[in-house]
């Protein structure tokens, strides 16, 4: 178990600089003016965020046999779109949050505007990325098209946004598990889906295995957030890095409250098996694949 | 003059229809859920805006004798793009404005979070468009990623939203002359040269058309900042449908305010006088454009 864990920490952990390295250099640079407004945009992306989209997206590619070179971009992108859904949902208006990872948010740090701006500035700057050229390498300009089109999709108000609107109209009120399922598989779900068939369609994945990757990403995006839900009850807030026991305090329905603890640990674990199932047709390929939905849960358990 | 007035008038009616039609089609449905968030970001889109980006990038198009029904995707995206950009201009954060061309702003009627969220959506919805290969037509995946690359980086942290920024953080400071054509360059001039530009690209323009077109585009932009600056302090409040001389209030500087009013007058006639003379190699197709470029400033004068 011990060294199970030690090498998908260490798979993590080689993405991840693979990763921000690439953030690096795609992201304009803290002085490209103006300068206030990129220096916040940097900030927030590089606040320590797990990447856990951008690795999704590289361990579905390379479950098909993919280069990873060709989805750096999209990596990025995704992590750009995570990071500005972020920075927008602190806001005093949203979730009035002051810490995020840790770290003070954008808007305590530059200000609501900038950061309404800066959040504006990376989905913006996500789709620079994905439509440059110079950065395709094998990349066909038709792929190119489809994969902006999953991520706006995935992003956009029938998506993420979509849930984050249904998300802030239920605060407060009694809501059933559908509804619940319906905000998470639209406000984070969509995108860990997008990232993994993102991945699929990059890494030339067949029909059925990029079928078979997507019934993993969803069932894999819904267990996260059941994780979430879990460990936003028990966890500590050094552990964290966040405000714990507030979605409770600001009425927001979770699974744990839905389903007691012990039923959304049930759940979490049906979404595990589910995922994992659904990755039977690869081999070893998949191995990080399977040891992240293991990793998802065990965090919560 | 009034004979000429009049078919410009016809003009841009017919465009105008013609995208308020495109708009309708486009974007999702009022009832599609979140009901409420596509209501919102509805209400925005049809609250009487002069569509001028969408119509100016259709005369391009026509100047180099393309066919608008290729267009009427990227012409719809860049006037969401537009509608998310005063949604989030207005907010209490930003600008604070309570009415927009006569009616009360999206947060007004919305709220803030779902003003917010109805911005981002608008966004991401102009992206779900441009990459909908269904609407393509004529148009190649690599001129429709071209396009997608022209209006995301005229509209983000180094085009419009950097812009909106600098102009932001100048509230209240005496700025010079290059600082405030800097933002009126990024804020408003960027997405009106985009309009331009993408209606030259689509409409299949030559290198040489393409650039006489870009040249109008610089011209004619910041042209139409200059009118409008003359217009906040001259128009009365009825005839524009919005608080009046509130960039006076605000301490924000304008033309008239660093170059006089007759400056200011000047200035634009000048911006017209160059927009123009970037026409010349074009016959009568261009007529819609050498009339746009007059009544930008007849408007203000």
């Amino acid at each position: 178990m011990v060294n199970k864990e030690w090498q998908l920490q260490d798979y993590l952990k080689e993405k991840v600089q693979i990763v921000d390295s690439a953030l690096d250099r795609y992201l304009p640079e803290g002085t490209t003016l103006p300068a206030f407004l990129h220096e916040s945009m940097r900030y927030s992306v590089f606040a320590g965020g797990k990447r856990i989209r951008p690795v999704l997206m590289l361990a579905a590619c390379e479950a098909v046999g993919g280069e990873i070179e060709n989805i750096l971009p999209a990596a990025c992108a995704i992590e750009m779109i995570h990071t500005y859904s972020l920075i927008h949902d602190d806001l005093p208006a949203m979730d009035d949050d002051d810490l995020r990872r840790g770290n003070p948010t954008n808007h305590k740090v530059y200000g609501e505007a900038t950061a309404i701006l800066a959040g504006d500035g990376l989905l913006t700057e996500a789709f620079i990325l994905l439509s440059n050229s110079s950065h395709f390498g094998d990349v066909s300009p038709e792929a190119s098209l489809e994969v902006i089109h999953l991520l706006a999709k995935s992003s956009g108000s029938r998506g993420m946004v979509g849930g984050q609107v249904v998300d802030m109209d239920a605060e407060g009120k009694e809501i059933d598990l559908p509804t619940l399922e319906y905000i998470h598989t639209h406000k984070t779900g969509a995108l860990i889906l997008a990232a993994i068939e993102v991945g699929a369609l990059l890494g030339g994945a067949s029909d059925k295995q990029r079928q078979a990757l997507c019934q993993y990403g969803e069932a894999a995006g819904l267990a996260f957030q059941v994780a979430d839900d879990i460990l936003d009850i028990v966890a500590e807030q050094s552990q964290l890095g966040k405000d714990i026991g507030r979605d409770q305090e600001r009425g927001k329905a979770t699974y744990p409250a839905l389903l007691g603890l012990s039923g959304a640990r049930q759940r979490a674990s049906e979404l595990r098996n589910m995922a994992l199932s659904s990755l039977n047709i690869f081999d070893d390929s998949a191995r990080p694949l399977r040891e992240i939905a293991g990793f998802i849960i065990d965090r919560s358990c």
